[in-house]
C-alpha cells in the first residue's frame, strides 16, 4: 500500500479509494494505483494527475475540511502511527544514475588528487557527468550496511591486498524519481524535462574511499554557456536545507558534521535529465538519478575552517588530514557501529516541508 | 510464455505444464514458472532444477522418445516456427553490467588511446574490470537503434559541440544472466560462482565512439596470479565460436567481417560474477553481466593483417585509420541504414549448438 506522511503519521491512500475515485476526475478508474505495492504506476501517470491528487490531499488534511477530520472510522483506518509502519522504498527501481553535480564538492576532490590546477576535468562545465549505480543496492532507510572487502593498493607500486574498506565515508545526495519515461531513442528536451520528474529523496551514497577511488571532477557559474539542449529558461535550483549527522556506536545522541543546500548544486535536476537522455537512452518510470555529493556554500572550496557545508568526510577530513570529534571519539571516516542521518527540509513563511530521515549503521564485514 | 529453440521452431514449455509435473519431480508445483512472461523465477530456482528440467527436455525431443513424435496434438500445440514467433528478452533485467576482460581488446584500446607503454591500466591485471549500465536500454535481437546524439569533440581544446555519432561501432560480446541471486553484504565465494550463472547469450554493445570514448584497460595469462578470492580451479573458459557480419543499406548478404571465441577471454566468467559481489554487491535472478568486446586469437593484439580475430570497428579499422569493404561500400564506422549480425555455436563430434542471432540495424538519428 502507498502512503504520504503526515506528522508523525502516515495515511494511507489505499483507504481513500472511494473518495478519490469521487473527488479527484483525473484519478477516475485509476484510484486502485494506490493499492500497488510501489508508486511506479502513479508516477507514469504524470505530473497533471499528480497535482490534482496533492491538491485533494492537503484539502482534506487541511483544519478546515471535515472529510477526514469527522470521520473517526475513516480516520482509524487511514492514519497510522509511523512508528508502526514498516517503510518500503517508493519504487521498484528499475535503473539507478548518479550524478556528480556539485561544482563545490567535484573541486574539492580534484584538488586533493590532481593537484588545484587540473582540479576540473575539462568536460565538467560542458556536462552533467553521471554514472550508471547498481539499483540492486538501493535500500530503504535505516537498512544497515556491511562493510565492503574489496582490492585495497597498499601503496604505489604495491600490488593490491585484499581486506575491508578502512576509508568508508558517506555522501549526502539527494536524488529524483522519473514520473513518465521516454521511448528508446527519443530524447526528452529540456522544455518537457519537468513534467518527466516526480519528486526528489534524501539520498546517503555510501563510499568505500580505498576500494573505490572517486575518479572524475567539474567546472563554474554556467560559464561557458551550456550547449543549447542543455539550456534552460527560469528558476531550476530547489532551495533545500540539507544536514548530516554522525553518532558513534554506543553513543546516544548524533553529532552534526555538515549543513548543506541543494540549490549549492551547478547542474540542475533538469539539466541532468536532459543529458541523461539525449543519446535517445529510455527513462523507466521509477528510475532514480542522484545528484552526487551535494557540497556547497561560500567556504566549501578547499576545506575552509568551516566544515559543515561539505556533503562527505573525504572533504570534510581532507581525505583523512584532518579529524573530527563524535561523541568524544576521533574520526577520519566511518568505522563499524557508526550511524550517519540526512535530514532535509525547504520552508517559507507558512509551510515546511520535511523529506524524513535517511538513516545507516555500518557492521563488520562479512567473513 | 517461456520457450527454448529446437531447429527452426520453437518448443512452448507452458504447453507441457503437465507433463513437466508428472516427469520431473523438482518441478513439483513449480512448472507454472514456464508460464510467466519471463524465466526470472526459472532462473531463480537454481541449477538442480534447471539440469533436471533440461534432461526431460533433452529425453522428449530425442527421435526415440514417443512423447512428444507420437502426439500430433501436442506436437501442434507446443511446436511453433521461429518465423511465427515474436521473440523477447528472457528475463526481466534489474541490473546489468558490463565487463572488459579480454585483454587483447584492453591492450588494443589502451595502444590505440596511450600508446604502446601503457596500453593495460595497472588494475586491469589484477581484477575483472566493469562498469554499470542501463537494463533499460538492453533490447531483443532485430530491434532497430536510432544513431545517438550527444556532445562530440572537434579537436584539442576546442569547445563540443552537438550532433550525431560519426563513429558508431559495435562490440561482439557475450553476456551472462544471473541464477539465484546473494543477499546485500555476503559475496559469492567462487567455488560456487558456477551455480549462480543460468546461462550465456549474445550481446551487440552498440558503441558510439566518438561520445563516450572508451577509458579502460588490461593485464597478461593470469600473471600476476589473481588474489585468493578471483581464484579459480578448473576449466572456466568456454569455447563458444563467434562470428560478426555486417550489411550495407540496400543491399542482401552479409559480409563476415570477424571471427573470435568466447575462450580467449583473460577474466572469467565465474572471476567476473565473484569480483562484482566481493564488495556485498547483491545480484538478482535475472541480472546479466556482459564479458566486454572479445577480441582474442594469436593476430588480435596491435591489428596484424589479419583483422578477423578483432571484435570492434574501432580495432578492426584501428580508430578509422583503415577501411574496410562492405557490400562494395567503404567503411570506419557504421553508417545509417548498416545491420550487424552476431551469431555463435560450440561444437563437437555429436553436438552443434547455436546461440541464434543477435541483429540490429541503425537508424538516422532523432531530430
Ligand atoms: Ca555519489
Ligand atoms: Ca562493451
Ligand atoms: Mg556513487
Ligand atoms: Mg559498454
Ligand atoms: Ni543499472
Amino acid at each position: 500500500m502507498t502512503s504520504i506522511a503526515i506528522g508523525d503519521q502516515i495515511l494511507d491512500l489505499s483507504s481513500l479509494t472511494s473518495l478519490l475515485e469521487e473527488n479527484v476526475p483525473e484519478l477516475k478508474n485509476l484510484s486502485n494505483v494506490f493499492s500497488e505495492p510501489t508508486l511506479n504506476k502513479f508516477m507514469s501517470l504524470g505530473r497533471p494527475i499528480w497535482q490534482a491528487t496533492r491538491q485533494y490531499l492537503q484539502q482534506i488534511l487541511s483544519e478546515n475540511d471535515s472529510t477526514l477530520r469527522d470521520n473517526i472510522e475513516l480516520k482509524q483506518r487511514a492514519l497510522i502511527s509511523q512508528k508502526l509502519a514498516r517503510m518500503h522504498l517508493p519504487a521498484n527501481i528499475g535503473d539507478f544514475t548518479d550524478f556528480y553535480a556539485s561544482k563545490e564538492h567535484a573541486t574539492n576532490v580534484g584538488t586533493m588528487f590532481r593537484g588545484k590546477d587540473n582540479a576540473l576535468m575539462p568536460n565538467w562545465s560542458h556536462l552533467p557527468v553521471g554514472y550508471h549505480g547498481r539499483s540492486s543496492s538501493i535500500v530503504v532507510s535505516g537498512t544497515d550496511i556491511v562493510r565492503p572487502s574489496g582490492q585495497i593498493s597498499p601503496g604505489k607500486d604495491q600490488p593490491p591486498i585484499f581486506g575491508a574498506s578502512k576509508k568508508l565515508d558517506f555522501e549526502l545526495e539527494m536524488a529524483f524519481f522519473v514520473g513518465p519515461g521516454n521511448n528508446l531513442g527519443e530524447p526528452i528536451p529540456i522544455e518537457k524535462a519537468i513534467d518527466h520528474i516526480f519528486g526528489v529523496v534524501l539520498m546517503n551514497d555510501w563510499s568505500a574511499r580505498d576500494i573505490q577511488e572517486p575518479f572524475l571532477v567539474e567546472g563554474p557559474k554556467q560559464d561557458p554557456t551550456p550547449l543549447k539542449y542543455l539550456q534552460d529558461t527560469g528558476p531550476s535550483a530547489y532551495d533545500i536545507h540539507l544536514e548530516v549527522k554522525m553518532k558513534s556506536n554506543h553513543c546516544k545522541s548524533h553529532v552534526t558534521i555538515a549543513n548543506s543546500n541543494l540549490k549549492y548544486m551547478y547542474w540542475s535536476l533538469k539539466q541532468q535529465l536532459v543529458h541523461h537522455s539525449v543519446n535517445g537512452c529510455n527513462m523507466r518510470s521509477g528510475d532514480l538519478c542522484g545528484t552526487g555529493t551535494i557540497s556547497g556554500g561560500p567556504d566549501a572550496i578547499n576545506g575552509g575552517p568551516n566544515k559543515s557545508p561539505l556533503g562527505s568526510l573525504l572533504e570534510i577530513t581532507w581525505n583523512g588530514k584532518t579529524k573530527i570529534d563524535i561523541n568524544g571519539n576521533k574520526r577520519t571516516f566511518i568505522e563499524d557501529g557508526d550511524e550517519i542521518l540526512l535530514t532535509g527540509y525547504c520552508t517559507n513563511e507558512n509551510y515546511l516541508i520535511g523529506f524524513g530521515e535517511c538513516i545507516g549503521k555500518i557492521l563488520p564485514t562479512y567473513k
